[in-house]
């Protein structure tokens, strides 16, 4: 997947030097990197910047000083906090800084002997609301132009990611994503565009994965339950760690049942000893009536952030395994 | 670890087929496992019975008969479900049944060609309340006797686990604890105790472990916050996945600074990109308000359900590397 990215002319953008590693491992060059993460450490710029990258992100003058001291001269991107609303994986709070800071932090920059070269924002991962891009791209319009009156000229936007993928709840297409994100970019920058960066990850790489999982068994806690308890062969710690707070919900199909067969509303929970292994317990999914041991339970869309995040050996179960189809 | 246990005579509770083998190529005989995960496909309870284990947990009648399939005339244990009010890191919902299904499973047992053993459960991990016991004891007599006048006589019960560690909440001493959990079996069984099995795991190996963390910075999102983030090099997804909910709550230890310095309550974060892995964000802990990049921070009491949680490469970062002292 890095290898085609790479000889279709992408960008990297790398939280880690494991990641800068990797990359550079398959030829890539790091002049094609940015270091996006805004938590690292100063020793850690100073690798990436022994390897050739010039670019980091950052979000506070804590950060931003370690990268003037450990990388001086690279090019700086100021991430901005924003809300998140609408997002299922938000991520707001932790990442990111207020206009004001930001502006300072850009001045700052030029200070620093740094290049403050653009704005970041990232709207939340899986976002519903076309709107939050909007007023990213104004805060950056606002940002672009009270610094041009300091003398400080930014070039660059980090639209971040949020595209999504083909969840349980419906998306606009992408098309129209991309048809508004453009309109504003034209509306806010009218005489030239910025260099847009864009991570669209999950959009791109969601439905490149299936994982075929397997029922353990069905059960009602009494007669009288309404909600069967189904329990499958991957949980939390196999993968499906975005069920946290039943944020996303991947679709799911029954390759051994009709799609015709009564179905019934059922709480999925996975196959450790940990209660927090529990995958959908308010939102019911509907599963054939038969459903029973043995039966496979494709997980659709499941092909960013499951193998990643697995757990090493939680109760002895192993990581997703993976295999390729080409 | 699971040698000393071993010498000492322990007996082993296995979730997975994993455990097992782990177990039985350290030379530990199947005659001291259970196979406590009520969650389990038919082969591996085929698996395990073939490798000689014969005492089995159970929540259901769907998973009894699987056993009974699986692994003929096997001893079993019936999980209760209780609602672990009090403990820091809840199991219920997930696992047990209520006492009149528990009831009809163990005299199902019998007819299923299996031997009616006894009666599990759990009061919650990390458990504040000594009373659950008591009234989880109070339900094991009941059924006892119920099933007596059914002719059905069980043997065991299973107390789970539950028995703290020293996080920062305090916590009775475990030598009262015990006191009180053997007075309330000695009142309900006076005449003869049944046998009983315990699972201190989380009591018996939180102190043996400190994790080595470096702080990666400390920054303030604007001059007028009164809270100031601390990046850590480790996080939820590094092992510390426990904070989730903010449930367990470690004691750090700053090696570098002296424990007169003034203090500043602060919010937790790791080191990925992800705002999931955000440590303690309602819970402040308090840090020395000198506290920079590079300080190192000992959490302490992280020998229990730590490292088995690391997940295996989110954002390239490794997973929790450790040292064993002898």
């Amino acid at each position: 997947m890095l290898e085609l990215l790479s000889k279709k002319g992408s960008f990297f953008d790398v939280a880690s030097i494991q990641e800068i590693n990797q990359l550079l491992n398959l030829g890539i060059s790091p002049k094609k990197m940015g270091y996006g993460n805004t938590i690292k450490k100063e020793k850690h710029i100073k690798y990436a910047f022994e390897k050739g990258i010039t670019l980091f992100t950052t979000d506070c003058l804590v950060d931003m000083k370690k990268i003037a001291r450990a990388a001086p001269g690279s090019k700086i991107f100021v991430r901005l906090l924003l809300d998140n609303t609408g997002a299922d994986w938000p991520l707001s709070r932790k990442f990111g800084t207020h206009t004001e800071t930001a502006f300072n932090l850009l001045i700052e920059a030029k200070k620093q002997g740094l290049v403050p070269y653009g704005v970041s924002f990232h709207v939340g991962s899986q976002q519903h609301d076309i709107g939050q891009w909007d007023t990213a791209i104004s805060l950056c319009k606002y940002l672009f132009e009270s610094l041009e009156k300091e003398g400080v000229y930014l070039k660059a936007i980090n639209l971040g990611g949020g595209l999504p993928s083909n969840y349980l709840s419906p998306v606009p297409k992408i098309k129209k994503y991309m048809e508004h994100i453009i309109r504003f970019l034209k509306e806010d920058f009218p005489n030239k565009l910025p260099d847009i960066f864009i991570e669209p990850g999950r959009y791109m790489v969601g439905d490149a994965g299936i994982i075929v999982s397997e029922v353990v068994h069905a059960t009602r806690r009494s007669e009288l339950d309404s909600t069967c308890w189904v329990y499958l062969d991957i949980g939390k710690f196999g993968g499906l760690m975005e069920t946290l707070e039943e944020s996303i919900k991947y679709p799911v199909f029954f390759p051994t049942h009709s799609t015709a067969e009564e179905t019934m509303p059922v709480i999925l929970a996975g196959p450790t000893c940990d209660s927090f292994d529990i995958l959908y317990e308010k939102f019911n999914y509907n599963f054939p009536k038969s459903i029973k041991e043995g039966d496979q339970v494709f997980i659709l869309t499941a092909g960013a952030y499951t193998r990643s995040y697995s757990g090493i050996c939680f109760n002895g179960f192993p990581p997703l395994m993976y295999y390729i189809l080409k």
